[in-house]
């Protein structure tokens, strides 16, 4: 390990240097040691005028990072109506998932929702049935919070053994926004919930009606009624004008374009919990209500995606964790399928539900590697391989896999998805 | 004050229930006790099916929101190419500023730069100089911070008097984000620093070449090169493909599109660290070197651009505090112009050196309001009126104005810009 990670003071350089020569070299002529200024004094950049600040009143990435965009996987499902695409993981940083580049998942494509036009309703099981706009909720006190959002069938592939090569593929069913929103217990109080009442029915505007059954303990525990994702109005392939926020729970529960809550006193059994959205274990039955996202981890660089580009040397490698239980206080990284596990140095804010940031700067000797990533979370939960999930579960499943994934990286530091027993 | 605030159990309704259907009739129809399920049922968007999952690989705000935008005031400067546009405040929520909507500064236009042909190099009073490549850089180990950054022109308007109709003209020379880079002590340290560099000058690679001096005390502290925000890379007009970070100081000071970092023994006096970013006082000396930003909030909501729409009852209010020095423990609210002041509730994560949300959950009566917030770091220090700070900086100055704004709101909820003594 270099000392750089434990010095700041400017002698403490030596490691470094010798390690990032062998890079300068590799990146096709820039000398570490040849600091003329005529390398950074011309460039194309420098030698006529921009646009102005009028140019983009709602601002667009560089052309440079046209590559960098959610993807669909056409052959995955039947119409891209009812499909997902992935956040791509491996060319994200920090903690915060960009508006632009959250995944979705659609059932009868991107409900385009007028806010003046839009009502959210409580009926059911209330004293008082009530519909509100959306001025209405924006009357109620607001809270800000960090989840994360991943769906079930995240790494759903996998099951079957190594599959789709990138995470973005195979992991690429989450982001993790900062929501603005009304607690849903504060809706919920207004209407008043009658005794009997103990479970919620939330249901979507959009064309497929999506319905979910959520207990009424954590409706009035940390669910919330959000109109604002990063700061700005959710997008519309996220639920604008106003969606739920599930924290913890799978993604399927997150209603978008929310129209109503129905409070009854027992679950409704919709399709997306029945049919959708259950485990079916080896002997031919199935998991019901499923909801809680177990921790879980992926190494996003290097990974297929995003290979190795420079020779042996220093090498930073990263990746993301995260728990529907709490937090993830540590991350533990192997280099060689699981002989040697070392932890990984967290970065960045620790919310509870939401994803974390870890590190792993090492020296590369240019030898392949076996990189796997083990979550720990709060509650002491450590993430399992996927034999171990299998052992349990059968193959039969495509939801909550939290397996730990494996990379293999080759000595022109190309990753490929596999797996290792 | 509602009960809502503090009970959460649905018997604590009866305060907003009475206070909210006032708004249910004022938005034209939305009957709070009328839940027939035939109003949210027949609604457009849930007749036809919606784009899919392969329409927008990177994606756009909802046709409803185009109105949230930044927007420039063409009369403030000569052109474009060297002016400002403000980050739409009253629109926001949280914390985090989206990338598309952070102001804009620029003195040459926006840089396009390519990634692959950037260079960072290190030069002067070092050791070693050094060249570094996007790749080089990206194999030191890596942080991620949420920081303000605010220009010193924020508010310098206002030093004549209440000037601009709107939080995003007074007050929307900031933004913040979630910045992941390479700490520049690092960098400093990899390079060399020689005995007698005490201040690096730090150099942009657009046409202007903007420059500043920092001294080594900072930059050895919490300084970052970063090249990304919120989770992807940099946006051009932010320095894509990779900025200086300086927390808490002027934003001037956060060089884009970084070429050069020279070390040497005394500030370098640069044009924009002595004809410009200094402030002249009434004796028509200057201040020198004043980089830390004081504490400083604004109500956002209502504000001239987001005025009460609802009549009298609930209302929430809210506005965003920060300070160069720390973190923002506590900001105060008063409706009627300084003579009584209540706290407000914080809610979202407080980080040092970043933007906080406040919120003032009230009642109001209909009658005419003079709102004012007032933020208290965590130094201790308060943050003064308008007419305090003019009593020792005079009415020369443009920049660092943090004194407390007005907007007075009259009976139809409309807010005006406005000077109380």
């Amino acid at each position: 390990m270099s000392k750089i990670f434990k010095g700041t003071k400017p002698s403490r350089r030596s490691f470094l240097r010798g390690a990032l020569a062998g890079g300068g070299a590799l990146a096709g002529g820039a000398a570490w040691a040849d600091a003329d200024p005529a390398i950074v004094e011309k460039q194309p950049w420098n030698q006529y005028l921009g646009d102005g600040v009028d140019a983009r009143p709602y601002g667009v990435p560089s052309k440079f990072e046209e590559h960098v965009r959610r993807q669909d996987v056409p052959w995955l499902t039947a119409d891209p109506i009812s499909s997902v695409n992935f956040t791509p993981l491996h060319e994200l940083d920090g903690i915060i998932t960009p508006n632009g580049l959250c995944f979705e998942r659609h059932h009868a494509g991107i409900a385009e929702v007028d806010p003046a036009q839009h009502r959210l309703m409580i009926n059911g099981l209330v004293d008082r049935p009530l519909v509100f706009t959306m001025q209405d909720l924006m009357r109620f006190p607001r809270e800000n919070h960090v989840y994360f959002l991943e769906c079930a069938a995240n790494s759903g592939m996998e099951w079957a053994g190594a599959q789709l090569n990138g995470c973005q593929f195979t992991h690429g069913m989450i982001h993790n926004v900062m929501y603005t929103g009304v607690p849903l217990r504060l809706l919920l109080a207004e209407a008043g919930v009658k005794t009997e009442g103990k479970w919620i029915m939330v249901e979507g505007a959009d064309a497929s009606g999506m319905n979910r059954s959520i207990p009424m303990e954590k409706a009035l525990d940390d669910c919330m009624i959000a109109f604002k994702m990063n700061g700005e109005a959710l997008r519309p392939e996220q639920g604008y004008p106003v969606r739920l926020v599930v924290p913890g729970w799978e993604g399927n529960m997150w209603v978008k374009w929310i129209r109503r809550i129905e409070v009854g006193d027992k679950p409704w059994h919709a399709r997306e919990e029945t049919s959708k959205y259950t485990d079916l274990l080896p002997d031919g039955q199935a998991r019901r209500f499923t909801w809680e996202m177990d921790a879980k981890s992926v190494i996003t660089n290097p990974s297929p995606q995003a290979p190795i580009t420079h020779g042996p040397g220093h090498t930073v490698l990263t990746g993301v964790a995260w728990s529907g239980r709490g937090t993830i206080p540590r991350v533990d990284v192997t280099l060689d399928g699981g002989i040697n596990w070392q932890p990984a140095r967290m970065s960045g804010p620790s919310f509870d539900k939401s994803m974390h940031r870890f590190y792993f700067d090492f020296d590369w000797d240019g030898k392949p590697l076996l990189l796997q990533s083990r979550a720990h979370d709060s509650t002491g939960y450590v993430q399992p391989t996927k034999d171990q999930l299998r052992a349990i579960r059968g193959e039969n499943s495509i939801y909550h896999n939290n397996g730990i994934q494996t990379w293999a990286v080759n000595e022109q530091g190309v990753a490929e998805n596999v797996e290792i027993s």
